[in-house]
């Protein structure tokens, strides 16, 4: 199932893991604080317990909604997606 | 149909703009920078109008997604979701 992941996480250093974590998990970064891809529900639930183990009882916030094909079909877009910069290892990496 | 938008907006006068705009259509703020809420498909056109005309032309992103009553159940949340104070008017609201 494909998933759209966004989160709204005030600590730097908190949210750079959980967008780490879930570019591990193979998903792809469609603004500063979301990702989609698919999940097995394996996946998921490994992925839902990384995020507990990283959000802890702090006040931040994950949200994960499943988007079938059918609503996934249904989207629409306004204005154009931003590069993100990041660095990895020694690299500068655009995507 | 119900509607998740998340937007990624640097310019902060044209963030609030469309976080003001997206409150108008009835949707409600579940993070800083994402609605949920129901839209008729007059609405969501509209509503589509309205961010076109906000965005122009900048590399500014707003992503509207449809999420059925099955995705909609499948969500999963990681965390507290947080208050969000706006000034409106003259009062300060929670919500």
């Amino acid at each position: 199932m494909r998933y759209l992941v966004i989160y709204d996480i005030t600590d730097d250093n908190l949210r750079t893991a959980v967008a780490e974590t879930l570019k591990d998990y193979g998903l792809q970064r469609i603004q500063y604080s979301a990702f989609i891809g698919h999940l097995t529900r394996v996946k998921l639930n490994s992925l839902t317990v990384d995020l507990k183990r990283l959000i802890k009882d702090l006040v931040e916030n994950v949200q994960l909604y499943p988007i079938c094909d059918t609503c996934f079909k249904g989207r629409r877009e306004v204005g154009k997606q931003k590069r993100y910069e990041l660095k990895e290892k020694d690299k500068i990496a655009y995507f």
